[in-house]
């Protein structure tokens, strides 16, 4: 039994409730910016060994709670989780990004794949979410993730991070039935995978669809939207007795938030190349919004800093709806203290009557 | 005195006049696809020493014009020509992309900065398009370009490329004067380099603001676009007697297209993750549109790529100014034989009437 939830500002923002103030959380807030994170990956011996071992991923879930008054944890894992189930032979290699052994290249690896059991295959996430859950004591909300399938695939057929996503292009230009077969398996891959997350104690989820931005409207329709979409609609609702939120970001998507506040969502990303004014008037009322501020802005001396937040909040305007975020995760070269500057402004922020 | 111009589609289409059919030519369509490129390269020993030999960026030119039925000759050159003119020490480096010896870190090295004379520091330049304007005999137009400031800035300050843009935005946040310093020179510095382009010969111009997409609404403009409009005021509107059209074209900036519109240009070159129908409605009779096919669907089987073609000819629509080009440039994995069926889908469009 958990102990009862004491900050639910996050939850109540995700589902356009009424907020005292508004909730902040950052991508990527538990990350090598912080020096106990480091110290952590040191002991650990690598970011896969972290991930795989729920005594580490709660360790370095709460770092950023302990440190600052945020109002959420966000699981420390990768979207890459599901792939490395499935065998595939991940690696992280220092300064290079993930690495597949086996990449997926044409129907007969695709055929070859499997659903993974949350249960056994993915355990050590599983575990991480009910152990962080016991570990935050109620303080505040802990959020599950994945990868939306689409953006899982890139990495799967590309076999790695890529700047042109040519592999899964020519895939999606010259076999789309393939492609659409994969994305398939993923998206029932990633509702195990996040059902068992919210069974764990997961209180809110949320889609990263890092390169949905890659596509054409058309294609990101066809190949990333209608899967996250499948997924959304096959989540666990409720928890504990609360709705648990589930949020949809994709980076690069800022036009196409009116299709994605359409497919039942109950909160959008949106990154810092959209205004949130624009970003609002696109949703209406259907959908709470999640971020939008520039991670560099996180380089900039505290005074300017505290200005582009508040350039932010006040962008979004008055009413419910606003969780406050990044636009993308936070980078290592951050100096915490800024990020403790970026929180202080934002809990001290009040809209103007 | 240069021959009289035969084809004159592209100038026409990109003022909106009425053509006989959609004109076409591909960003980077003399480039490492092409195997007469690589052995031209070969020969000439690096990129910088192809760029910098007017006999040889001629040659290098005027390769796809000679292969396909193209619409236009884009002189070939390099958005950093004028940061090597102002001795930063360009080299590309073998799959490393740019780097410069003596990056722009400090008000102290923006001072140090100065305006490259075209006659003298950027001669090669000039003298590849007088020769190339003389051995096209008037087939097609020639286009002349240079990066924006912006663009031509981040390269700068990173001393290379860059995924965060960490140094430029710092600059950006935390000295923005010293920025602006050194935007107000490079557009300066862009104003007498394109300039002397359109006095040697190039028939229309273009700005290739590749990374003024990593920018917010607000920054954008302030940044980037507001330098490009300065460029677009002070070019020279009139050359051999006809008008030269100005290209404006921010990767990412497809819900800018407004405001781009607004500064005075010609046309606006449009990526792959917006439709030209959305890109049409917001810029309507104002402004040409060229692109904006994904660079990817060259990688597709050849019946694919010509349904891609007819997609992106039919998402324009009915009227005059639309250029048919890619939403980026075309990448070196392609098949010459499918930019031959490309071309061929384009020239043989005909909209239903």
């Amino acid at each position: 039994m958990n102990a009862p939830l004491v900050n639910d500002s996050l939850l109540r923002a995700l589902l356009r409730e009424p907020t005292p103030r508004r909730p902040i959380w950052l991508m990527r807030q538990a990350g090598r910016y912080l020096p106990e994170y480091r110290a952590t990956r040191e002991r650990a011996g690598g970011f896969l060994e972290m991930c795989t071992n729920p005594q580490i991923a709660c360790e370095i879930t709460l770092q950023p709670v302990e440190r600052f008054p945020l109002d959420a944890a966000i699981l420390f894992s990768d979207i890459l989780t599901i792939p490395h189930a499935m065998r595939l032979g991940l690696a992280f290699e220092t300064g290079e990004g993930p690495r597949f052994d086996r990449p997926v290249r044409s129907a007969a690896d695709i055929a070859r794949l499997f659903v993974p059991d949350p249960a056994s295959d993915l355990r050590y996430v599983v575990d991480a979410v009910a152990l962080i859950r016991r570990e935050l004591r109620g303080r505040v909300p802990l959020i599950g993730f994945a990868g939306s399938p689409w953006t899982v695939a890139t990495y799967m057929v590309e076999g790695g991070g890529s700047k042109t996503f040519a592999r899964i292009k020519r895939m999606m230009y010259g076999a789309p039935r393939d492609l659409h077969r994969l994305l398939e398996l993923l998206a029932r891959a990633t509702i195990a995978y996040l059902n068992a997350q919210i069974a764990a104690g997961a209180q809110a989820v949320m889609l990263f669809d890092t390169w949905g931005g890659t596509l054409t409207p058309a294609q990101y329709r066809e190949f990333s939207l209608q899967y996250m979409a499948q997924i959304v609609d096959a989540l666990t609702r409720r928890a504990d007795g609360r709705i648990v939120p589930r949020i949809v970001f994709t980076k690069g998507g800022g036009a196409w938030l009116d299709r994605i506040a359409a497919i039942g969502c109950d909160a959008a990303g949106v990154d810092w190349t959209t205004g949130l004014a624009a970003a609002r008037a696109a949703v209406g009322d259907r959908i709470a919004l999640q971020g939008n501020l520039d991670p560099a802005a996180l380089l900039a001396p505290p005074e300017v800093l505290r200005a582009e937040a508040l350039r932010v909040l006040a962008d979004y305007g008055p009413g419910p709806g606003h969780v406050f975020n990044l636009g993308h995760g936070i980078t290592p070269d951050v100096d915490p203290e800024n990020v403790a500057v970026l929180v202080d402004t934002v809990r001290g922020y009040r809209p103007p009557a």
